[in-house]
């Protein structure tokens, strides 16, 4: 594709790059080429940069050019001077140091001049790191490109960069900012907003301190105001009441990436869509069927949502299971098949594997025996290559093609949905990466689960699918209905447990879950499902996936066990979180960051090497939880039920009991190594970069816990039958189901590890069936996370947001403070508040403003004496509107006044004034000063705002936006305000 | 208790009855002497006319002589005096002819005069009666008594009244409004707020016409700004930020009758609470006991509603069942048996009555035969003769002790959720004679369930409970997180079904759910679930009410049946709905609504004449939709599964088809018959004065239409067995399985009259354990409330909340409409807004400004010219602190300056300013004049407002109330902004 772009004129490619620039590829190239010296796979520091980077460039002077025409003639001098000037600014402020930027400067003018003059087709990028690579003298490594695609190597400077520019020319959805663009763009055009982001490189290591001051200094000297309200983040554009200004700015409802969005809008937006749909509805007849679909389109895109989620689960389940089988042998006769459905027509067990004849192991592939010493070794190198194999494609398909599609997912996700914008991290390269990823890392036998990142994968199929219904794809808030009903159908596939991935979405993952995406989030996660049993015909029939009967109800007695399980959990879980943080946290700050596929493979390979000699931790984790949480029956090949029955008699029925045999001890012994290995390696694996989940490792824990205490409680009753808390039970048989400890241990560690509730208990009831064991484990649902809650207060993935410093305002957490909005508002004392005055500022005064300061909006006051407030106005339409009245209407220059009023002043010396009133927004959300925080916390989180006004007595005093919030939360629990990275 | 209170001093009496009348009950008492001139059970309408008088009242002159300390020494005729003066404003205010007023006014005064003199005891309340007779010429009727154990007769004017006085001595919750109260009374001391409320009369009748009169009047010209926040609500205090002051003002948090509160400011203060108990925390080790017992108090408390609503609905089961079967017959053995444990030995069928020995019929206790016609005969007359008595206790007991408990109580609950108050709504007494009405209507063989009024009783036992903790007795949005884990809990036991229980009071009933409540939801509804099923020894194992299990899949084919199912649930829903509410508006307005006793008895003879004949009809119908889910096993006694069975060649396989016996055939004319009578039973019971809920009729006649359509697709199958979408499907048995289309019709019709969605599928799933038919109940759902949207929009619940005018603003509704809040608030166009300037009125002012207004609250501005918000104050905290000052601050007197600010002005020429800053809330929530309804409305939900204030520049324009935007939601939807009653 874009070869043959590559061979057009270079004028067209030019004009291509100018629209490519507005979507920011060109700066991310650009950041590429700065920042890194050795890309590396720490996104999340990187992310920081990446925004401010974008903000520079937007903010700078290459916005006005790019708000011009596209149609106008471009010289490519133009193009280069802006991509320039704004890599520039970001070299200036990152590098920061005066003294570097002054002597340079001038350098880099003098060779800027010379490179334009020979610039004459697009390769005036790599004259562009000439540039850069003399006036800086800092090396300049290659990153991986925008585009999968992209040749990936240090040496293709060229190509790389190109990629980014070009490729995204046959993107389908490009911002369009011009103002130029049609007025039925708002409904008609194709102009959505998400993309693929893939920028990866170590920018974190380099200038993190620098960033730090320069963050401080911005903060409190450079910026007046504030650097979150002063970030700029255009694209944003809050219209209440004058809904025929809509069509007459184009580009709305977009978002810069890494910017919190603003639902408020955002849903005036789509009422006012709605509104025009429901009138234009009586025009005609294809209007009433367009509004038809229309009203349909929700629960179109969750059917299709629900049908994709399932059909991915369905792939992923069949592909990791053919290839953890192959780590063992192949089926000969056919080797697409698994050994399940190899051994189907012989329906043998699980466990002793090797008794199908249709199912070969490597050694018999080689001629060998199955069985001995030499085959063995076999087995077991086989086994190590092939778990290196898996985890070495695993982790280079996500570090080269989709950076984003590791981990979980989970934390990411929240913070999405809690309104924040990092594109490409649901777009269809992560979907597609990490769908192929987390078979291979499950088929790796890395210590974790698919249940997970199944999440993340139903969440980017939700927010492609939203894309094809304008009223999803184009409205950020709408788009995460859509994204909450997908993440429902992402624990519904993964468990087969619709209602409870209904409740996870609610407790867990959604942050605006109003009552119509309920139903609708249950109709997706039932439908995905149903796809799901539909496309597993091997899957047992019962659709859940650790079906389990228990013919014994539990008796009141066992409730203590179980509240022991459950405070057990709890500590583990916390145990398990503080350890991988910390791990995570010396990753993130050491060498060790820089090489994650190294890592991958050596924890795969000491995986791999520990847990093969085990048969417990050599199966898969969901065929030994199955194992664990089954009930003997006599017969069973399982070795957890190599019981002695023998029947005796108390008082005046018979019972039978067991004594277990050496099997049990043996494997009871076994276990605890198990269990040990397991939670070393969960905590080491979970944060590698592969396609991580650890919903099963959680659950593997838990279920060997909860089967050791079991079989304990077991033979404590087999010893005292007649104790009298077992007589007074129906006691006709034998009366502790050891599986059943394992359910509940089960939950009660991943209640540990997740901080989960109602779902927890709704997954686990689903998981196994158990209708009748719901009290059991709400009793150590409970258990576990009290004693959680008591030792650490964050869940895995608050602990993971936190740690990423994701802007994430938790609405379950309660603001206990006194403080008052007067105590956290911008500007502090003795600075000044950045306003306009409705009636008496000139252009000048405005530009000059917009270019002092970087707020992304600015408040209008009635006149600087009388700061009352009238409304606020965003940098991006103030930016827009001059430049274009500039242009078109006749007589505007620097000295006209900016009119926000619609009355003209009397008094008509000058040229004709600028009226802005359009732009206005006259309904802000305002606060007293007086206001105390915990009401403005939750108006942020109710309302879902992105800043607030500051009023005493009608004056304004300032602003708050959701940055000073969240600084603000973490001051006042004493962490540290500055890992809020984002806005 | 009040009859040896009647003995005591006419001192101690009257001091009693002053904060009695603080609780309105001599208000109240007042009202009834007033105006019943035939009390009946129409509550809805006369609370308006409550509300109004309670208002007066604390407004008038009352109020100041109550805020007096009751140590003080108390006159008779003081007393008489403030009850006659309020009385007076309300028979001025609501007889409203100016003229009747003014000629009996001079009347009214002499006779006042004269028998204040001869007032010596506490009967004063005869000599009141007395004045008011003469004066009003208007006859005076006595309504029910405050207190349930009153006397109840036309002739006991005094006794009645007397006892709405005394009786509230010894009632454990008194609002003390006393300035002097303790400073400590915030945490410790026992001023609940919940009261029984038990008053009727049918005002509406007489007063309606002059009521619209005088309520439109009211507005737009008696009133300046507007009536609702006109309407005096005082008890409310918004404070924040200044946290002291709570300790100095008592009586904070309670609220009026029927009047809104206010969820910001109750969180602030749970806030407050929270924080104080905190930094006790450190100080002693009792204190962080105390904080310990504070933090798990809403765990205990849920745990306590739980167990006591899981005994009640125990309880009502157990003797709803005993009754029930009372009318066919006793166990002569053991008369306390029902007859399933009469027969238990046996083990028989439930419809084949009679077929046990141990249980006698009524024929066989006269001596008589079981079968033949005299027998017959004798049990139909014992049949109907039983059910008019049970109708007629629980018709009787509701219309005497708690006219609350009639009903479902839903829409009420609802309402209540939204930050509503009903007093007495949730009493002691509504839990106990719902109950016992209950079990009586129930076994009337009313068509009518006891789901719906569970959930009335489990929130009563919530209400009662939460009053054992302050946080939660004494703080009302705290209180509904209570409500909303016991409505859950009540759901729980009417199904079975916790999870269904806690989604219900999710979707269905609560308002502000935060997910702390769904997880304490969860515990409340499993503890309930789990006490009532230890509870019933013969309930069946599974704890689910119609536990099915058919061991056949349903095939996609059938979906089309089941969605046709859906849509006839939808029409049946709607239809319904239609019919109910247009028979309810017709009782309401016509004389019918005076004779609510003779109604059910009416209901009740003619419901028990029309069943009897119909096996169907006559059975339980819980018992009847057992057998319609059932499936048809060989030797089946069931009816309906009279079929001849055959096997049949099928190309490969043998089908086990069956073809319908006569029994089939007769059985469904006889279905099709109960389908109407219960239907239209059903329309005109729902409505009666007795406790009655519609979930069990809407199941039964969606069981009944399922099973006819199923057994009419079994019959197709059966007729066509080779058709393409049969033979697909795993064809090695019969496929249909009607009971599946029974359960399937159940939901349908129940989604069309409740419009539940999630709720209902999950209840219906864990009511038939039928894990694997989610899909077929979700199609069927989805078609029925789409039916029925499409039909008619509001649910059963919803169009009850309307019928009675409740200020239910609907979460689930969108706004849709363009205008401002420019275009809602209050004043109108030229009409003034009354407002409190910060330091230029005088006491004297202001006091004219509460006597001549009544809004609840009053805007602070900078000045009269400068009307720029400074605050907001309310009308109760002005009362007191203007009434305290004079009394207890030397030098303030009327010409006072009021000030509101901290600074003290120069020029101190008067008397000693009165500061009353402490009493501003500084942090009202306020909007642009500019800013669209809908946002206004998403804030009043979100938020839970109050009132908001409407600025423009910073200029205070007006205040927007909830009634205003309830009235403006109803205007805009083309319906009577005037039935919106309460504030």
């Amino acid at each position: 594709m874009f070869k043959s772009e590559r061979k057009q004129s270079a004028r067209r490619t030019l004009a291509a790059s100018a629209a490519a620039a507005g979507k920011m590829s060109l700066c991310r190239a650009c950041l590429v080429l700065l920042s890194a010296e050795e890309p590396t796979y720490d996104l999340y520091q990187e992310k920081d940069l990446a925004a401010k980077f974008i903000g520079c460039m937007r903010a700078g002077d290459g916005l006005r050019f790019l708000g011009a025409p596209l149609d106008k003639e471009v010289s490519p001098q133009i193009v280069l001077r802006c991509i320039c000037d704004s890599c520039y600014q970001l070299v200036q402020r990152f590098y920061g140091f005066q003294r570097m930027c002054e002597e340079s400067f001038a350098n880099f003018e003098k060779l800027l001049a010379e490179v334009s003059s020979k610039t004459t087709s697009n390769n005036y990028i790599t004259a562009y790191q000439t540039v850069m690579k003399k006036s800086n003298g800092h090396s300049i490594g290659a990153g991986d490109g925008d585009h999968p695609l992209a040749p990936h190597s240090k040496q293709s400077y060229t190509a790389a960069a190109t990629t980014s520019l070009t490729a995204n020319t046959d993107d389908e959805d490009m911002i369009d900012i011009t103002p130029r663009s049609s007025p039925g763009d708002l409904i008609g055009s194709s102009s959505g907003y998400h993309r693929e982001t893939v920028t990866e490189s170590d920018t974190e290591r380099d200038f993190a301190p620098n960033q730090r001051a320069m963050h401080h200094h911005h903060q409190h000297q450079h910026v007046p105001t504030h650097s979150a309200f002063g970030d700029p983040m255009d694209g944003a554009l809050s219209f209440y009441g004058s809904s025929e200004v809509h069509d007459e700015i184009p580009g709305i409802g977009q978002y810069e990436d890494f910017h919190t969005i603003d639902w408020q809008r955002d849903i005036a937006r789509d009422r006012m869509r709605h509104r025009y749909i429901v009138k234009k509805r009586q025009d005609s007849l294809w209007d009433l069927i367009k509004g038809a679909i229309d009203a349909g389109s929700g629960w179109l895109c969750v059917l299709l949502v629900g049908i994709a989620a399932g059909c991915v689960a369905g792939m992923v389940d069949i592909g990791a299971s053919w290839m953890s089988d192959l780590k063992h042998g192949i089926c000969p006769t056919a080797f697409w098949f698994n050994r399940e459905q190899c051994c189907y027509p012989d329906k043998q067990s699980v466990f002793e594997e090797g008794n199908c004849s249709m199912w070969k192991t490597w050694p018999e592939i080689f001629g060998l025996n199955r069985t001995g010493t030499g085959p063995n070794i076999v087995s077991y190198i086989l086994y190590i290559l092939w778990a290196l194999l898996f985890a070495s494609l695993s982790a280079s398909l996500v570090r080269m093609f989709a950076p984003y599609a590791c981990g979980s997912g989970i934390p990411e996700i929240k913070t999405i949905l809690s309104g924040f914008i990092i594109r490409g991290y649901l777009g269809k390269w992560t979907l597609l990466i990490k769908s192929v990823g987390l078979m291979l890392s499950v088929s790796a036998g890395l210590t974790l689960g698919k249940e997970g990142p199944m999440v993340h994968i139903a969440s980017c199929i939700g927010n492609i699918f939203s894309h094809l219904f304008p009223k999803y794809g184009r409205n950020e808030a709408k788009k995460r209905e859509i994204l909450s009903a997908a993440s429902a159908a992402g624990v519904s596939v993964a468990f087969g447990a619709p209602i409870g991935g209904v409740l996870f979405s609610l407790e867990e993952v959604s942050y605006y879950f109003p009552l119509k995406t309920l139903w609708r989030s249950f109709f997706c996660a039932l439908i995905a499902a149903f796809v799901l049993r539909s496309l597993t015909p091997f899957g047992n029939e019962h659709s859940v996936l650790f079906f389990v009967e228990y013919n014994k109800p539990w008796i009141f007695f066992e409730l203590i066990p179980f509240v022991f399980l459950g405070i057990m959990g709890g500590v583990i879980g916390t145990f398990f979180i503080k350890a991988n943080l910390w791990w995570c946290r010396y990753r993130k700050f050491s060498k060790l960051g820089q090489y994650p596929v190294s890592e991958v493979l050596f924890v795969t390979l000491v995986t791999a090497i520990i847990c093969y000699p085990n048969p417990f931790t050599r199966m898969n984790m969901n065929e030994l939880i199955f194992l664990l949480v089954s009930k003997c029956s006599s017969g069973d090949s399982n070795p957890l039920c190599d019981y002695k029955r023998m029947n005796i008699s108390t008082g005046t029925s018979f019972i039978e009991v067991t004594e277990p045999g050496p099997g049990v001890y043996r494997s009871i012994w076994l276990l605890v190594l198990t269990f040990v290995l397991k939670l070393a390696l969960t905590i080491f694996t979970f944060g590698i970069k592969v396609p991580s989940g650890l919903f099963i490792p959680s659950l593997l824990l838990g279920a060997i816990m909860g089967r050791i205490v079991g079989i304990g409680v077991e033979q404590f009753a087999y010893s005292y039958p007649n104790i009298w808390f077992f007589t007074g039970e129906c006691a006709d048989s034998n009366l502790i189901t050891p599986g059943l400890y394992a359910v509940v241990g089960a939950a009660a560690v991943l209640g540990g590890v997740t901080r989960m509730t109602v779902s927890l208990v709704v997954i686990m009831f689903e998981l196994t069936g158990g209708v009748r064991y719901i009290v059991p484990l709400m009793a150590a649902a409970m258990a576990s996370k009290w004693v959680g809650d008591a030792l650490g207060r964050q869940g895995i993935y608050d602990a993971h947001i936190a740690l990423n410093g994701y802007p994430f305002l938790d609405s379950k957490e309660e603001f206990a403070h006194t403080t008052l909005a007067a105590d956290v508002m911008q500007p502090k004392r003795n600075e000044t508040l950045n306003v306009i005055t409705q009636d008496s500022m000139t252009v000048e005064d405005v530009e000059n403003l917009l270019k002092e300061t970087e707020h992304n909006g600015y408040p209008v006051v009635v006149s600087r004496e009388n700061q009352y407030l009238v409304g606020f106005v965003l940098r991006r339409d103030l930016n827009l509107a001059i430049g274009n009245a500039k242009r078109l209407i006749e007589g505007i220059n620097s000295n006209s006044i900016v009119l926000f009023t619609s009355t003209t002043p009397t008094q008509n010396l000058g040229p004709p004034p600028l009226k802005l009133k359009k732009i206005l927004d006259m309904a802000p959300i305002t606060v007293t000063d007086q206001t105390p925080m915990e009401t403005v916390v939750d108006m942020f989180r109710k309302l879902g705002l992105r800043q607030t006004l500051v009023t005493h007595n009608g004056r304004l005093l300032g602003v708050i936006t959701k940055k000073d919030v969240l600084r603000h939360v973490k001051q006042m629990d004493n962490e540290d305000p500055n890992t809020v990275l984002f806005n």
